[in-house]
């Protein structure tokens, strides 16, 4: 199977190249690039030296699948053209991810450029819709907060036992923000400091909310989403709050056992997700697809704790999109991103 | 006034010892340690070759005021005797922080060593023990992660605009580990990594709970208190969330408007606490004894997000007990601990 | 084949499993370690808890190759029973790079255990000892910073260009030191920090020195190797300095070009080293067995200046030593290490 | 004294105004931006909040003293006007550091805009010109890799000890660099990444060279100048090479021990410069205005070896500036300066 990648010089891209050049089953033919089209794939990203391609304009012809890493609204205009012509297409972009074109022109401040798409696409969350991905064309590849949020708080959800008062509290490392000139992502002033930011509203907020409602079907979670800033390059940390339903476990430390337990077998047969007995590291993660997730319950106060991590590259971006194209085109789930974390 | 520090070569003792070698009013004659005990202060510590000192096992006699950076428990046997011969002394470690020797005990594993002194012992916050700690002998020198909630959730709590269900999610730079030979202290495993410990539940949450319910006599605040390991040496933030109580405040924007005009006019006169306008970045503390602190509303879920910043090493332990120092010798409150941050 | 790993829980040893799990014709089925011992992997390297082994104290019976990630002197103790049965190992510690059992002592302060040894063993610097890898059972595998000099030095020297006067300015991040409890690694001190180190001979000098003679019979290179210790996790840079000799190249650019020229031919057929059109970063070999290479002439002072790159715990350390099992075993040489980088 | 700073949003002009503010001589009374001209000081720079001015685009007439932290040609167009005014200037940029037009011209790109000024400015580095700084108007600071390199090589070129062929391997933190959208300084590639740069020649070699010739007159040093990146917010370390020339010194450890004597007694009297007894570590000075020297000597080679560590933003920018303000006001050299470094 010949695949592009569509702006392969932001960090999603860069990742995609890397993992897909390895990928026994398909063939890296196309790379897209504004700034840097005409040159060398190696010259303008040493570290992909080794794959011989030539950074372009626009994409070749004769690719059979495409990943979209382009900035939202850009992204829709590059690959509409490209879905109506049948091509299959991961976009790790936010365009198709709300529903609502209405919440999308709230919260990415233009009109959606092709609201009926928006039904045919999935949200690519795959351990969520499995089925739903295996049969679609357009995968709206989901956020890295909302996938560490998400599979954080998906099983407690959805055994009934923490009400819809939920804070999640996430930290991420800087390359979440792509390339940008903004002096915060600096090093000098990113290096040796914390800060939260989007305590107005960050747009990975309706996702998530859109997301968890959708997981559990009559219920109005209310979500309070505060992203930090962490002096790191990859990884993403969410540690989520939400009141214990009273009765639904046994007390004390019986309840955070069977909590764990629900956890685990929900995530039994799940090839990139792990239950931890013990918080969980960011860097286990480190450049792999692996998604790792402890719940617990603090007694003092009821109230269930879940701490969600794993690389926003990776199952936070790229390797998730490249789970979800192994279901799309029929191929083993795991193949070409079973990479184990790199540590320390 | 000569002073002495007992423990010179942790962390806290070498903040010490840097700041008061500049103190105007104050004289820094003996510095123990055990290890390095017989070497001269620069050997050990370079960045302090200038102190023509050298490092001893026991205090010298003639000091007139004491701080002691020892880990607790030895930090009492200490000073114990020094407070019994009428000496003045600041105490880093946790030895006299909680009031009841039963919670001691349950927290740290050992019978106080001198529940009598408990009594005397003033809770070394200084923006909310200022005359106690004028007419006081023995200050027990907060916790840095109860530094920055108490300041962050101080205003609001006593105004009645929260709510008891307090979450506290705080991040921490290594140093406040002090020196570790556990290897997730390690720089190739702390390094671009995070994490969320203590959950079972940390020291410092009876603490502030303590410290808590002692501001709002009548309540019972149920606090979660997650710290978590940041890959930074210095700084602390703790994001800070509870409901809003209703009524209390206009509806939308003007009742964000309102909570911070109550934060700005509770710190008005404080001269190291600032009421920020954007959430605040650890490294706009670096170095000094500044707390910052951001308070603001999550509209959509009515709950009140308090940010708090501050330098563990300073503000979090060795910049107050200066401060606390400087009030119980009758000296000017910022002598010796006004320098500004440094950035970047 | 089965393989097993001494000493699993360095960073040499967890980095061999990482890479083996997904080597496609080995079988990781022995691993040990002395503190771990009885725990499962997963538990003491939560990174690796895909894979299902338990730590042991010995060696399972049953394996066909053994790498040893033990250090210097405890090393060679477990080892040389394993090469007296007729096992092929690969050693990653220093006790068989030094030919001279009196340099050993001399560097290593203990008596060589078992210098009728030396002989058979092959030095593991796989571009340099292809066809006696392929024929030995007994590797020492070198050194990161010797690596990384001598693939930086060897085509200029062999090709005469240089002088013996030589200047390695090396620095390396922090990981290559293992695990260690002095507080210079610790990560509230090695971060934001950067120091030289060993100025009074460093014990990969005698390795380089060595290596450098047998490579240039004849010639008696005086080196001068001065390590440095970088705020980073992995990554060796060298920065190699010496005279040119005159006459041997063009004048001018013309010069820099034909030594460009020279190090491209030497490194052509090579799958792991690279000659790059620009100075390198480490960060472009993060994660794989890739050595980067940069000859360049400062032409005001007639000196050749060659940087070096490479991730030490890969190439340094665990990437080569599978490098040289799969020369010895008779695998493709690149096989379960041709991961790209990962960047950013 | 009022003092006014040029471009204060620069890290040098904040880090100016973070000392000057605490100066007890100089009241810090005009400072100018471009960009944030309008913004009250704390609202761009939020850890200066409490110095209470306003960014102005031009600077106020009533100032006695200008510190310019412009870039290069920019800064001279700023200050000339000022320097015929008859003010005081210390001028950061590199703008009259070069003696000569045709080298300005050579490495910076432009013609020298006030050439007539050449001879009056004298250069900054405080310890090689003290009398002369006494008694000018116009300082040009020297850069921050200069003044580690001239620091550590001055004695022992001076003495007579080491030949012309002299080799600067240089690491600076990422600070060094300013405000820049170059990629390779964002914290997602800077971090965890270590490089050369300059390697076609550096503009901070002119100046180091002219320096040095016109230290030891006569002479003809040749300097390859190494530049490096390092992942770190602040702080320079030289590594610097040179020769031995035989029979200065006593033969082996003894030589060391004089060397370390001529340094010792070369910078007796000196506030800011410490001889130290192991290689310095960039993080002693962090914060400071002091700069470490360690000298030694290969005795397998014959090399000399010295190490000097600065920090770049104080003694490699603005506190080497106030220092020359000191002199050229006639307060004590150390005031406002004299803060020990922050560790760790």
């Amino acid at each position: 199977m010949k695949v592009g990648i569509i702006n392969v010089t932001g960090y999603a891209g860069m990742e995609l190249a890397r993992l897909l050049y390895r990928h026994p089953d398909v063939e890296l033919t196309s790379v897209t690039g504004r700034s840097a089209a005409g040159k060398k794939l190696g010259e303008a990203l040493p570290h992909l030296m080794d794959i011989d391609l030539t950074i372009t304009e626009e994409l070749s012809e004769d690719v059979d699948f495409v990943f979209s890493a382009l900035p939202q609204v850009a992204s829709a205009q590059a690959i509409v053209p490209l879905i109506r012509r049948g091509l299959k297409v991961v976009d790790i972009s936010a365009d198709f991810r709300l529903r609502d074109p209405a919440e999308y022109l709230q919260w990415y401040g233009a009109e959606h450029p092709a609201p009926d798409l928006l039904d045919e696409s999935v949200y690519g969350l795959t351990e969520w819709y499995r089925p739903e991905l295996e049969a679609c064309s357009l995968v709206a590849n989901p956020g890295c907060y909302p996938t560490s949020a998400l599979l954080g708080l998906g099983p407690a959800l959805q055994a009934g036992i923490i009400t819809d008062d939920i804070i999640i509290d996430s930290k991420s490392g800087v390359s979440g923000a792509g390339h940008s000139t903004a002096s915060m992502y600096d090093y000098a002033e990113a290096n040796e400091n914390l800060q939260a930011y989007g305590l107005g509203g960050h747009r990975h907020l309706p996702e998530i909310t859109q997301e968890l409602k959708a997981r559990i079907p009559g219920r109005d979670p209310k979500v309070t989403f505060v992203p930090h800033l962490v002096p790191m390059t990859r990884g993403i940390l969410s540690t989520c709050y939400a009141p214990l339903v009273p009765g639904k476990l046994a007390e004390g430390k019986a309840g955070i056992e069977q909590l764990r337990e629900l956890y685990v077998e929900s995530y039994r047969n799940e090839p990139f997700v792990r239950v931890t007995p013990a918080p969980p590291q960011t860097k286990a993660t480190w450049g792999s697809n692996y998604s790792l997730v402890y719940p617990t319950i603090d007694l003092r106060a009821n109230r269930v704790v879940i701490v969600s991590a794993l690389d926003n590259l990776v199952k936070g971006a790229a390797g998730q999109a490249i789970q979800n194209m192994n279901l799309m085109a029929g191929f083993p789930e795991t193949m070409g991103i079973d990479a184990l974390p790199a540590y320390p």
